[in-house]
Formats: C-alpha cells, sequence, structure tokens
C-alpha cells in the first residue's frame, strides 16, 4: 500500500483532543523522592499543600498509580479554543539544511499567550472554579504563564491577581497590558499589599524585585484566604501531567503516518513542557517499547542539568516553598541577564531530574549567540519568530540534523517549540545589533549558588 | 441524514488550499473606472505600470475577464507554511452573548506576521523572484505590511528594502526588530538615501516623516533601478486578487457543513481583507445567487465610505502615484491619531468602492473606544487578543448578533478576523486606563481634505 504523504502541518481534529492525561510518575519504576515540609523535613502529604494549592492538583501531585487521569470536559471545551496545536513537518528547514533527516516539531505557540503554558493554567483554573474559590494568584517574571493564567481565569470566571517582578513590570509594560486586557489585577512586586512585601520593601526600599519575592507575596495571598489559592506554571508533577496533552498529541499524530521518532529534543526550564513532551513516549521507553533518544536543552548561562548537584532544595530564593529533590544549582543562584527568561531557574523538576538521574535522557547546555543564530535561521526558513527559550531546542534539533548529514543517517527529529518570541524583540534587538554576548558561570560562581542549598540529612 | 456537529475550528487539509484565486473584477457587471495616468490623464497600461510593479502583477492588475487565476505551485508551498487558516465557529462568543444567531470569523492573524498581508507578500515576492529582480521595496507605517513582505523575501531569496515612516520605526522598534530577524534593511524616512527622502530633509530638517514621504522615497528606489521594483500591500487590484484565498477558504469549510452566510462582515482600510474575504461570495451575488448582506467597517475618525467623494484621487499624500476612482477624503486628509494604523488611509481600493456606489454592500463607521469594548470582550471569551483593525468587524458582529437575540433570528454571521494585537498593546493601555477617546472629523476637517483632490475634468 503506498504510504500517504505526510503535509506539512498535521492537525488532528477536535475529537482527538486527549480525553486523558498521561502520568508519567505511574510509569516510573523507580518514582522520584518526595517533597519534603522545610520545618519537619517530612514528606508534604495532602494536608501540606492543601492550604496553598487546589484541591484536585494536590490530589494529581501525589498521584504515583494512575497511568491516566480523566480530562473534564470543560478543560476538553476551553482546549479546543487553540488546541490540538500543529505537529509541523519542517520541510523547508530540511531543505534548507540539506539534511537526510525528517524534523518534525509540536507548535504551541498558536495562542494569545504565545506557549505551551496555556495547557496547565486552563486545568489548574478550572479547578479552582470547581472547588467554590473566587480567586487565585500567582507571580510572574517574563510574562507568559501570567498571560496564559489572565486567559484561563477570564474564561471561568475567576478573579486573578498576579504579582509581577517589579523590574519586568517596568521593561514589559506590554505584557502586563495583555494580562489586565483579560482583566488581571497586575502588582509590581515587592508590593505594600502583603508582609513579605512589606518588610522587603522597608529593608530595601528601591528593589526592583525578585521572583523569590514575587512568589512569596502570592503564596501569602493565597494562605490568607480561604477562598484563594495560588497556582504554578512549572516544576509541579501537577503541571507536568496537565502538558502531557502536548506529548500525548504529537504521538497520535506521527502514528497517523507510523513515523517513530528517534530523536526528542526540548528546553528545559522548570522542565514542564519537556515532561510533558516526553511523557508517553518516556513511558514507553521505560516499558521497554522503543529506544527513543531523549535530549534536554538548558542555557549554558544556567546549567541545572550539566552541572548541577541532584539534592534536596528549596523552589523558591525565599526558601518558603517545600524542598524539592532535583538537579539545582542552590536557591541562592543568581543567573546572569539571560534572555530565556523561562529558563532563568536554579532548579528542575523532579520528574526530569529523576529521569536524568537514572540516563533514560541526557542534556545539553548552549551558548545564547548560537540559540539566536538558531532561532534566526528557523525564522526564515520556517517562517515561525521562535520564542528565546524554543529555540534552545530548536540549536540542538539543527545540530543534530547536520550530524545525520555528515553520517547520512535518515533520523527522525522530534523538538518542541514551545512559544513565539513577539514579546523578546529586546534579545533579538541585541543579536542584530551583534552586541549579545555570552556568559558562562565560573566553578567559584556555581559555588557561590551551592552554599544556599540547605544543610540537611537528606542531602549528607 | 443526521448533520455533522460543527467544530470550533474547520481546518481545511492542505490539498484544499484554493489552486486557483479568485478575481472579483471578471464577477463585476460593471467594472470599476481605469487608473489614470496623472501627467496625462489616460488610463495606465501596462507600459505605465511596469517600471513599478512586477510584470506579473501588472497583467493581474489590468485583467477584468479571467474569472479565475492560478496560483503556482511556489506560492501553495509557501501558503502551507501558516494555511489553510481556521475559519471559527465561535461557540463562546454565541453563548456570552446570548444569542441565538451563530457567529463564525477567519482568523488570518495564525502566522508570524500576525495578519493576512502575507498572502500577497507571498504572491508579490515571488513574482520579483521569478522576473529574475534582485529586490524589492516598499513603505511600512504600522508595520505588519513591512513584517510580512520581510517573510516571504527571505523566503524567496530577495533583499528587501523596507521605507519605514521615521516616527513610527521609533515608537515601534520591536516591530523594526521583526523585519530585521528575516533580513530586511528597514530606513527611517525620510532619509538621505533618495533624492526625495534629501528634498524633505532639506526642507523639514527634524521632521518625522509621513507614509507619502516613504512611498515616495520607495518608488523611487524601484524605478531608479533595472532589477528592484516595489510592492504595495493593500488597495490594488491584484493584492485584493492575492486575498481571495481569504474567502474562497471560507466559502469551502463553510460549504462542508452545508452553511450560507446571512451577513459578511469585515473592516475596510485600503480594502484588500475585505475584497478578499467578499470575493467568491459577492461574485454569487452579482450572479443572483445568494442574497448575503455585505457590511464594511470603517473607523468613525477616517470614514472614507461613509462621508468621502466618489472622485478620482492620488493613492498616496506626494501625489506621485496613478489616479484612482475611489471614495476618498481627500489624499491631502490627516487622519487624527487613531490606533487602528491599518484603516487610517484616506482612499478606498476602487474595486470595494465600486461595490459601495453600487449598492452592492453598505459600511458602517465605528468610533474607537466602542471598538476596544468589543475587542476587550471578543479577547476574554475567545481567547484571541484581536488587532484593533479587526476589532472594528467585532464590533459589527457583536452588534449584529445583539440585534438577532432582540428579534429571535438565528442569522448567520461571518467576519474576517484579519490580525493579532501584540503590537498594539500602547493602545489596549489606553483603553485600560480609560484615557482613550474617541475622534470624528468635523465638516470643516473633511472640507480641508477634499480641497486636495485634484481638480481634472473627469471630477467635475
Amino acid at each position: 500500500m503506498a504510504k500517504q504523504p505526510i503535509p506539512y502541518k498535521i492537525y488532528l481534529s477536535e475529537e482527538e483532543i486527549p480525553k486523558k492525561w498521561y502520568n508519567l510518575n505511574a510509569a516510573m519504576k523507580i518514582k522520584h523522592a518526595p517533597f519534603l515540609n522545610p520545618a519537619t523535613l517530612q514528606p508534604c502529604g495532602a494536608d501540606d499543600l492543601k492550604p496553598v494549592f487546589c484541591d484536585d492538583c494536590v490530589s494529581q501531585e501525589l498521584n504515583m498509580t494512575d497511568l491516566y487521569i480523566d480530562i473534564p470536559e470543560e478543560i476538553r471545551d476551553f482546549y479546543k479554543m487553540y488546541r490540538p496545536s500543529p505537529l509541523v513537518r519542517a520541510y523547508c528547514l530540511e531543505k534548507a539544511l540539506g539534511t537526510p533527516a525528517e524534523i518534525y516539531y509540536k507548535f504551541e505557540g498558536n495562542n494569545t499567550s504565545g506557549s505551551h503554558k496555556l495547557n496547565s493554567a486552563a486545568a489548574q483554573a478550572y479547578y479552582a472554579k470547581k472547588q467554590g474559590l473566587k480567586s487565585v494568584t500567582t507571580e510572574t517574571g517574563a510574562g507568559q504563564w501570567g498571560t496564559a493564567l489572565s486567559m484561563a481565569t477570564a474564561y471561568f470566571g475567576l478573579d486573578l491577581t498576579v504579582y509581577m517582578v517589579k523590574v519586568s513590570s517596568e521593561q514589559k509594560p506590554y505584557r502586563k497590558e495583555v494580562m489586565r486586557t483579560y482583566g488581571a489585577a497586575v502588582i509590581p512586586s515587592p508590593s505594600d499589599t502583603t508582609e513579605a512585601g512589606r518588610k522587603i520593601l522597608k529593608e530595601f526600599p528601591g528593589t526592583g524585585g525578585s521572583l523569590g519575592c514575587a512568589i512569596s507575596e502570592a503564596v501569602e495571598k493565597a494562605v490568607t484566604s480561604d477562598s484563594c489559592r495560588y497556582v504554578l506554571g512549572s516544576v509541579l508533577d501537577h503541571v507536568l501531567l496537565h502538558q502531557s496533552v502536548i506529548g500525548l498529541e504529537s504521538k497520535a499524530a506521527l502514528d497517523k503516518y507510523g513515523v517513530e521518532p528517534d530523536v526528542i529534543i526540548g528546553c528545559v526550564g522548570g522542565g514542564s513542557n519537556y515532561g510533558g513532551l516526553i511523557a508517553p513516549f518516556m513511558g514507553d521507553k521505560i516499558a521497554g517499547k522503543n529506544n527513543i533518544e531523549f535530549i534536554g536543552v538548558e542555557p549554558a548561562s544556567c546549567p541545572s542539568l550539566t552541572r548541577g548537584k541532584f539534592v534536596y532544595d528549596f523552589c523558591d530564593s525565599a526558601k518558603i516553598t517545600p524542598l524539592a529533590k532535583m538537579y539545582t544549582l542552590g536557591c541562592g543562584f543568581m543567573p546572569a541577564a539571560n534572555h530565556a527568561g523561562g529558563l532563568r531557574y536554579h532548579g528542575m523538576s523532579p520528574v526530569v531530574s529523576e529521569l536524568y538521574h537514572e540516563g533514560l535522557m541526557r542534556a545539553v547546555a548552549v551558548k545564547q549567540t548560537k540559540v539566536f543564530e538558531a532561532a534566526e535561521y528557523f525564522a526564515r526558513t520556517e517562517g515561525i519568530l521562535p520564542a528565546p527559550e524554543s529555540s534552545h531546542a530548536i540549536r540542538v534539533a539543527i545540530d543534530e540534523a547536520l550530524k545525520c548529514k555528515e553520517t547520512g543517517e535518515k533520523k527522525r527529529i522530534l523538538f518542541g517549540l514551545t512559544g513565539t518570541g513577539y514579546f523578546d524583540m529586546a534579545a533579538y534587538k541585541q543579536y542584530n545589533d551583534g552586541t549579545m554576548t555570552d556568559y558562562i558561570p565560573t566553578d567559584e560562581d556555581l559555588e557561590k549558588g551551592f552554599a544556599s542549598i540547605p544543610d540537611i540529612p537528606q542531602n549528607k
């Protein structure tokens, strides 16, 4: 039988939007170490998490046994506004590179928030509404998560307060406007609306704020109200669970054409997009059903997997969150001003960390200028202007395709194109002007960060 | 037989991308008056136009007989990177409004240029390449056209010089960066690279430039080189021809579900998007095959159809282009600072003007604050942040749907969602801050513009 030609874009029908998420935790033979309550150093149970997060999210967070978890109809209806997202065969890029490799990418930027973040924002907003809550809070730095959440809360009819790092809210006033247009209250952090904010303002009157401080303010607002919870856009297991729609759709689209990827590449910041993209493929690998090579790409300026330590650490720099066993540069690590805001995180999702620790995936760190070189090349050949974060994956996908050109291998490469770069043009300007530089932390820089890792028995 | 349910988004397959454009000129019983050479006042022939535009575009411009014109395979391949665009059933909007009407919109913003402009940019770049030219030039104000063209020239391997109104290039530095990322040379206009520019700089040393001046510079660069031509993003017949893919895809998608629209709404600036959206539907109406109501929406601040004169006028404010018979406020009309940059044009496509003159469509002028009210409502219900231009159509679509709520009519409303508003957040900020105002020109303001209309025998 003649094989059906593969189109430029494989669109699934709306009926093919997954009806269940894929819980990678259930597929993993070795489970990642539990979160610890920093006061007691005991594993966090539901009771520790429920004052902060929505009940359903807590249940999902702690679920290590159910491989599939139902996606409520209301969330699937929301997904229908922008999903299924296209799985693109990069014919133009292949031709430009002259590679025998087949390149595919799952494009998650075709929605107003501009990234994959909306997949979890929709789910978390729905669960908050279902629980009868009136509002949710979060923090945002670069602004993609805040934008996604504002779209979701507008749809489900919840109030939203976003604590936006003050310096970001000044540098990215238009990101703030998108959130306001969706009805969110955007408060530059530190602010005088919380104890945590007031304390920092008193201590550092002129500060531009930090993500750690913004998290503290958002969590404080959540835990001091019965009708409000805090929502987070990455790192946690339930966020990765929601993001598994990316991988499930990718797999369904490739299955239609009998294509199994040889390599799956994605950028890793907190790990939610990559964890979601690889979920069903990795589950199959653990079960011995495939031999796919998994590559996570991080910036050389913030190399948590390739140069970090696998220990218990705080998820935030303010040291108020539970402790997670993960690859970390230390919660006090200060990454350089690096344009991929979404990859500037000191730690890594415990799930992705565990996979890396077991050798089920490898990691590559790339320099910023090489990333933007790939981004520009991709924009010109494939038409889409990529986000700096996503461009880390593009860089390594191109490198892999060029290796195939050398060897003649016809590898099938799949990568995650997580978002668009419309709000990152200041970084592109630096690249276009030739003023962009690369920063790689010295061992001494790293030691300073490691010094902030908590000195607890579990880390001995 | 049970009717198939209509999904949120109707995607055609890539094979269903139209193979031919629809030439509305051939369907019109009364053809629009010809362009005139301003020196001789004789109708423009191919020889008048070929020094400025590509040969194939000139042939298309003057073709009044062929109803269908082949789309070259190379252009269809380009289209496959972002087309077919989705035809969306606005279930969420219908529900929020509580209307019995069915609302559909064709979304053209799902590409990096953010608008429908790419449909003609791809065609014009291809024809320039086919003719053996090395480069093309254009002007841009708001920047969407320049962005689209830079994507197309990067793909087809042509050099591109964009004369960007100086004040715009300063106010919208990031738009400029997108074009640079695609390899375009962006020159703030007026510049010292042309005679026209130097003359204006000498006369007005500190000027921020104007679209008229930028056109003069771009056309001068084209006509003084054998290997360069000028390309234009709206108004002309061949641009409307290329944009007919919007209407053809919309019709094919609706036909699949047996839906015929009762009303088709679009914003009108130069007229290319609306001319393209309505083309096959209007052709059928002229042939007596339907009774669709067509509504063009313009800003009350620049009301060329509703308050303009139907006369011969220059297409630019510098008075260097051919004369077109069209609805115009006078080439010297200075519209107020109105955020829908794409609708700030003094004239109107001769095709759309003729349709309006014959009563085949009607026009509505709307106020800016009411437009942004609709834009925000749409963003919150349908998830997509619309461009201010497109939001003019949204305003009237919502108004029509609310009328149906009163009357109980189940009208099927189709409108064109031409683009996204990512680069228009300054306008949204004004709206969010409550500082946006409405401007409506007085009769006296209009008289000043009308005074710039050329005093030629054809206008008596």
